[in-house]
């Protein structure tokens, strides 16, 4: 008699991709973990309530503790095929009370996948820049009491732009074979009274948009030059770049493929 | 010997006007009450730690449960006087934990009172609009699933605007003398994936902006034309016209002078 294995059973499952909304707040970041509440786990126990399966899901971008997602991707494959709008409909149902949004849910090939197959991602970090502390967007937002030169920043962002080794930004405990990333975009814009950086690679290092976006800070406090800025990157050295920014102002907004 | 009274103190005393921004969500309102706190309260007990004297503040709009400000406006006597920066940043201090921020403080002469001598208050109300709830933003939008026309409602939109017996669009508790209003701007429009309700007036009836707002839902899902809306406008019925809109969506951005 010939039991199927898992993985004979796993070629013929249906494999979905999900665009996924998130508020960072309450969560240890994406990834399942064992001190608190993974985004992965809301959505992997979602996805059992609808299909009775334990199942993997896997995520496009491994965000942070407090760190938010507008564009999420992640794929799952299910034992049964349910139409599209069904997972996302029973998603957002089974997720509550968390705040986890599926926007939506799309059939994908068995070759897609959301982590591999990537080809860019995309941050936004936000700043609130006033000697008022930010109300509404608390969580939301950077709050930065000292006045922060835009066009300085925005100017001197661009001596990070390409191939460079990103040493200098990148956590202590960031895991990445190699610190060599190409950086396509670093803008910073004033957008309806906050101060916004946006930043696309194909990939990042643990923490690099937040530690460049600290050390922006300093360019925009008048502290730092556009030289010494490249001078951090030059050294690759984590001890002469800026802070890491908090996390509350970061959002993955896309992945491309 | 002749001890100044209360009055007399009070005409030599410094009249200083707050723009404040709050998040409505855990309190009772603007309004200090018995069963719960008011955004008012914070701020005069923030007074009261500055200054150390019991005082009224007193709000242009009085905000309900819920409801948001982006920029409320009040104004505050004190005994004595201080720099105005040194007001902000020390309301700002005390406030916390609370989701209230003063953004700015100016000093003020003496006829100016923020309710009484407003001219006009400006309301935006958000809709999220799409099958997937709001998780970056739950508690300051609506969430509406099913589609929304927003050209239909902005159309419709138009037969409110102009001086009218607005009793339709009224709470049942609403104690003002008149239910005649002069509506001077109600526009719908698509901004950043939201859709957004701009309402200004000199003043608006207890619950009006909601009340419109849960009526112009009507006229998006196809439910009411226009005329629908104009009849129950001139129906005078607050039976007739649509639900009351969640407070979540609701600012006060602005009030004039």
């Amino acid at each position: 008699m010939c039991i199927p294995g898992a993985r004979a059973i796993n070629r013929g499952m249906p494999r979905y991709r999900l665009i996924i909304e998130y508020d960072g707040r309450p969560f240890v970041g994406w990834q399942r973990q064992d001190n608190g509440l993974g985004v992965q786990q809301i959505l992997e126990d979602a996805v059992e309530a609808l299909s009775g399966e334990q199942t993997l899901i896997y995520g496009a971008g491994r965000t942070d503790a407090g760190v938010h997602a507008l564009g999420q991707v992640a794929h799952v494959d299910l034992i049964r095929a349910f139409p599209t709008d069904t997972v996302r409909d029973a998603l957002n149902a089974h997720v509550r009370p968390h705040p986890v949004a599926v926007l939506s849910v799309d059939e994908v090939s068995d070759d897609f996948h959301a982590r591999f197959s990537a080809t860019s991602r995309t941050y936004l970090y936000r700043i609130v820049n006033r000697r008022a502390p930010a109300a509404l967007e608390h969580g939301h937002v950077w709050w930065v009491p000292v006045p922060l030169d835009v066009a300085a920043m925005d100017d001197a962002a661009q001596v990070l732009i390409g191939k460079h080794d990103f040493t200098s930004f990148r956590a202590a405990f960031c895991q990445a074979k190699s610190p060599v990333k190409t950086l396509d975009r670093l803008n910073v814009e004033v957008h309806e009274g906050e101060i916004h950086v946006h930043a696309h690679a194909r990939s990042f290092l643990h923490n690099q948009v937040r530690i460049m976006v600290g050390s922006l800070r300093l360019v925009g406090e008048g502290k730092w030059s556009r030289d010494d800025l490249r001078n951090a990157l030059d050294a690759q050295d984590r001890t002469v770049a800026g802070q890491t920014a908090v996390p509350d102002g970061l959002y993955l907004t896309h992945v491309g493929y």
